[in-house]
């Protein structure tokens, strides 16, 4: 895993811009939200399903750059004043406090297009009919039927009420969308069919719930330093979380259930999927 | 061109997503944002290239609607609190004002997201390896080396003297990138030679820049009403414009020459690039 972790890192740092290309300021605020941080969790996934499918490494790159990319763009986003107004990413201060909020904006947007940038750079697919796919993909998964859509709801929910079939619909679109995504590229990097594609998509959707049900019982239990971004804020928002909802109990529970579904939905790959199953148990029982 | 002007509405109307579906108050905004405004003018240029290429038109529809929402996620973001903080946009309040600044966030992420999808959605050129270079088109002149980098070196322009070469290069990306694409797509969506490619995109540039001077020139001249955006703004922010660099009567006859080289560029193409030569002609002679 540190060695994808690596990978990912220097091809992230080969795709961004260069600091000492005009807008400066802007570029270096791209490099500044994106590398040095964070768990990789959608570029190892994407290359996780890519071992599956038999991809190659270097195709790979693209697909991790490219989920890790709007991810990064969604939290320099989220995190801006008028959204969720935080001051503490990954450690360090957030984009707009450590720059300020029109290239925070800016940055976000930036990244964006770079995302789809770096998932056309080069030949993905064995058909280029399914590099477009591809691409519609991404951005199905990034927009208002995904990532930008689950966060509307999720900005509109502060304070109010909310079921668990509505906090569910909420995630599966602010954060599962993006995780599908990622084993999706990932996968079709490869050659695999579309019965396996289907696969692995379950196996995908069950980790990106566990993903968020563990977010929600890490938010209520750990502490700011060990997050690396401020702790408890669910709870201090009035928001409604799987841990509001369920209790820490039943959302531990919860949690494995999904882990045992993911597993599941990988029997039929055998070793191919070791390290998808390793990282639905990583998501599962990580601490931060 | 009015013909046209409605098809492309249709076509949006069409593309976005209803404020039927959730989350209901994102997607109205959204239409608000695009809907019922806006001279068209990418969209526009994007069905002139591809009459000059022999195109279909639900090919053109695809483009022209890509990179009508890019231009109109610009505007969104471009005109919160943050960036130039403005009220009034195509006569009417600006999304900001009229939703909040958490939802323009959203709107403009939503719509970048949204171009793409649209641009990925269905076949529009004959190799679809041409396809996605279509999409990396849209991603380069969208990015930081393109529209985001030229309004980011645009913000940082407030207040400081620039040459005519910085002010060129900063209108190449924020508002030249763009338009570039829009005549590229369209032409993509037909079928030209490299050459043929080529001399569009020389006319392209030509028109791109003629927009930005004829812009300045109504910006420094035109009435709020007029214009429906607030105008007089860049004399106001002691922003560098081809205006105060130039003089009124040295940008008129700098549009002049822009729209000849322009013409120019088309003159291989016949009678199958009347629009195109038009498109220029209004672009240089409009008086809003």
């Amino acid at each position: 895993m540190a060695d994808i972790q690596s990978r990912v890192e220097a091809a992230l740092e080969r795709c961004l811009p260069s600091a000492d290309h005009a807008p400066r300021r802007l570029h270096a605020a791209m490099r500044y939200a994106v590398l040095g941080g964070g768990k990789r969790v959608r570029p190892l996934l994407a290359f996780a399903a890519g071992a599956a499918a038999g991809a190659a490494p270097e195709r790979l790159d693209a697909a991790a750059c490219a989920v890790e990319l709007i991810h990064a763009y969604s939290l320099v986003h989220d995190d801006m004043p008028c959204m969720d107004d935080d001051v503490l990413r990954r450690g360090k201060p957030t984009v707009h406090v450590e720059f300020d909020e029109a290239t925070a904006l800016l940055v976000g947007d930036g990244l964006q297009a770079l995302a789809f940038e770096a998932l056309g750079a080069q030949r993905l697919a064995d058909e280029p009919a399914a590099q477009v796919e591809m691409l519609r993909t991404l951005a199905v998964a990034s927009g208002t039927r995904g990532m930008a859509g689950g966060q509307a709801i999720d900005l509109a929910a502060v304070g109010q009420p909310m079921t668990l079939p509505e906090l569910e619909l909420m995630h599966i679109m602010k954060t599962g969308a993006l995780i599908r995504a990622s084993v999706t590229l990932g996968a079709r990097c490869g050659h695999l069919g579309a019965g396996e594609l289907a696969r692995l998509d379950h196996y995908a959707k069950c980790v990106g719930l566990a993903f968020q049900v563990v977010d929600d019982v890490l938010d209520a239990e750990a502490s700011t330093a060990t997050l690396g971004k401020t702790a408890g804020k669910d709870a201090a928002q009035n928001k409604p979380t799987y841990v509001s909802l369920l209790g820490v109990a039943r959302a531990r529970e919860l949690a494995q259930e999904l882990r045992r579904d993911a597993h599941k939905a990988l029997a039929d790959f055998g070793a191919h999927a070791t390290r998808l199953g390793d990282l639905a148990d990583f998501i599962v029982t990580r601490e931060f």
